[in-house]
């Protein structure tokens, strides 16, 4: 039952009742037109799209809860929505059913600037409340790339380009107001920093992907803007030599913020699509926070480092619009390697290892995309072991696509032999279901389906997704 | 049925058939004998003993899932024990049962340096850990005083002195092994640093304190030691001048190490207990963390925050010896402050709250102890929000008893109605059951109880401690 042909089989119609009742509570907020439902239905990943019969905007948790207890009632599969960026197939809705878009819940409810802590509602995206809270002196680190949701990036334990200093949603994560399988409203945590208080309901969501419940409120930590901020360039003569000189800078416990690896094909799609004219060899991208001493201390430590592996050139770029050009290109990146074949599709995935593994892992990931001629780009999150690949296909080959989930599913089965996880942040979705079973094995699977079961027993919780029913 | 005596009612004679099958199994690992079975039946709470129908001490993971698989046939309790360093009675065999003892599980299983990751059975202790990993130049940092076993550790997602820093139990374990409640074996997670794989088993029995399986095996981050420590000690005229002084040190983003608060009554007793002359009055213990410069920085910072805030002398502690004194009395502080009533009983307690609101909940709850006339001292992670409230009382009055139940119950409450945990780092146990209810509200305990009933439908994890069945 894990491919979407099947799934797509077991779609029942809903209820007109059903429509008829999300209807009178939402009014010009629900809809089954075709384009809204369409919008719906796809994320990033390189599926077709999968369309809901209906879709709500919801604007408060308890609107939420009602939509919940109504196809509770229906037993009709319910896919929260936030800004549509997973990777993996997240929303898709396999099984038909109602999609509670999230995006109007967009208030930011609490900043408490004296305890660094934030609580939003679930569509509040990263960008929206940094702008918010920028008078405070604070920042909110975590940074998956797309300008998601909160409460998206709860739901698939996002990270990102400054999880190496300041964690993941899993760690920042205080507490949730959360709606469950039945529509019942609860609250997961508290603001304090720390809790021994019973079981870690956060976390059970955390990264739940919408299975268990839907995630409406998110409390976060959000941190001092450090004194100073300085960034650095670097390129190398391989990929060896960048991704070592990033695992002597971790094992030295330099405190560094973001260390970004590009292979020279993602550097040349920047370059093309930004217009710099970086060497078009595997970079690393740093960034440094701390006191103006602290940060100078860190970048001459990394110097040294990386003039052992033999860097080519180390530049700064302390001038905040440098920097933020340099970012910028980082964050582009995606869509600029997907200009590498006009007219395909990117197939991406993401894996991650203990950093001791991360050079052979890459290298061996890069050999095989290339020993198969697949249009690819590499580029990592490499303080945390962490690293992507994109390969573009021909979305109407059926060989290509094939060559393509060949090389992820062997950098897959390579990452788990490391110790390593399928997944470093995408999550599963649709795209790594069997792939969680490889890394976790039949017993523990069988422990994540006994939760599955218990929170959500008739199994109307964006269905299909993370494991089989 | 939340009441040690209620619960001691449900219990049944466990079948000789049971017995004989763990004594073939443990041989001389097995006990029924009066003295083992009293060791094992009392914590460092004030709880009076009750004590398990048998011992066995475990080896292997294998040996536990034999012991469990037997037990669940039988429907018979099973409690593990680390080293009964527990502080809420989270090890008390309410209903009888068999007491699993993992103190023999007490081999490093693997040291991964250049990962910084270490995977230890349960029984390892923090200092054994630390011994054994001293020549890698890595350290474990997570420190709740007791020399505990990491299995106990992770099960009550215990944190201490270094969490400011380093984070607690919750941030810094990987992966566990687990024995479920019928017998099976599961890995939760790998040693990749960050994972989007599938639901946060790890994290699900983290705090679970032996209620949802058995973690025998513990995989954690071990970091760096750092080039640079120093330690400094400031007093201050009130404990708000104290605390206030914390909490400006944390929103400037200074990167402390540690920061405890002793109340004049602790500095009194670690004075007497360990010799040192202290002047007697609200205490700060600092250390700092990080390069030569970085470490010499943060205390100067802290040092002007501390004369901010009216601080009485800032002693620098740089001599290795004049660091480990102090830190040795503030570890023996539980034990110096048992003696402030010879004969008596310790109720210990912890709470942690938004550290906006930790001065004014100090205040209150000291208040509340010298108008009850509770001999009492406070001390405190205060750096988390976290501080701890130990009382003597006389076991033999139960009127004593109940005054200081009664500061504990308003200092929780306080602590909920702050946004805050009605336990730190402490566990619920049996003593915070009723607290833990407040805390989360009915229906998110109702959630907790999902999970209870899914991962141990027989109730014999550990039965009658968290939530009620």
């Amino acid at each position: 039952m894990n491919h979407p042909a099947q799934l797509a089989a077991l779609r029942k119609p809903v209820p007109a009742e059903l429509l008829a009742a999300l209807e009178s509570i939402f009014e010009d907020r629900f809809s089954t037109s075709q384009a809204m439902r369409e919008h719906h239905g796809r994320d990033e990943s390189s599926y077709d799209p999968m369309l809901p019969d209906a879709v709500v905007f919801a604007q408060t948790t308890e609107e939420v809860a009602q939509a919940v207890k109504l196809c509770h009632l229906h037993e009709v599969p319910i896919i929260p929505y936030g800004t549509g960026t997973s990777l993996e197939g997240h929303i898709l809705a396999l099984r038909g059913g109602v999609t509670i878009d999230l995006s109007q819940m967009n208030q930011v409810l609490a900043v408490h600037a004296e305890d660094q802590t934030a609580t939003v509602q679930a569509g509040v995206t990263r960008k929206q409340l940094n702008q918010e809270i920028r008078d405070t002196g604070l920042f909110f680190p975590i940074d998956p790339g797309a300008d998601a949701s909160l409460g998206g990036m709860a739901a698939t334990r996002a990270s990102g380009t400054n999880a190496v200093r300041y964690g993941t949603m899993r760690e920042n994560t205080l507490a949730l107001t959360v709606v469950t399988s039945d529509g019942r409203i609860i609250k997961t945590g508290t603001r304090a920093k720390k809790s021994s208080a019973g079981y870690d309901l956060t976390r059970v969501f955390v990264g739940s992907e919408g299975t268990l419940g839907i995630i409406t409120e998110v409390t976060v930590r959000i941190y001092p803007q450090p004194e100073a901020v300085s960034a650095a360039v670097c390129s190398f003569p391989t990929t060896a030599d960048a991704v070592n000189a990033v695992i002597q800078t971790i094992q030295m416990g330099v405190p560094i913020a973001r260390v970004e690896f590009l292979d020279e094909k993602s550097v040349h799609s920047i370059n093309a699509h930004d217009k710099l004219n970086l060497p078009e060899k595997p970079l690393l991208l740093f960034e440094f926070h701390g006191s103006e001493r602290g940060v100078e201390e860190q970048a001459q430590t990394v110097q040294e480092i990386a003039a052992e592996f033999n860097a080519i050139g180390f530049e700064w770029a302390t001038r905040p619009e440098d920097r933020t050009r340099l970012w910028a290109a980082r964050h582009n990146a995606y869509f600029a390697m997907l200009q590498m074949r006009p007219g395909g599709r990117a197939i991406s995935t993401d894996c991650c290892v203990p950093i001791s593994r991360l050079a052979e892992c890459i290298l061996d990931t890069k050999a095989d995309c290339e020993k198969n001629e697949i249009i690819h780009a590499i580029i990592g999150h490499v303080g945390d072991g962490n690293f992507h690949v994109l390969m573009m296909v021909d979305p109407n080959d059926p060989a290509d696509i094939a060559k393509a989930e060949g090389v992820n599913a062997r950098m897959v089965a390579r990452a788990i032999s490391m110790d390593g996880t399928c997944t470093g942040e995408h999550g599963v979705g649709l795209h790594k279901m069997d792939f969680l079973i490889q890394e976790h094995g039949e017993e523990a699977i069988a422990t994540m389906r006994l939760l599955k079961h218990a929170l959500d027993p008739k199994n109307i919780m964006n269905p299909g997704k993370i494991i089989q029913w």
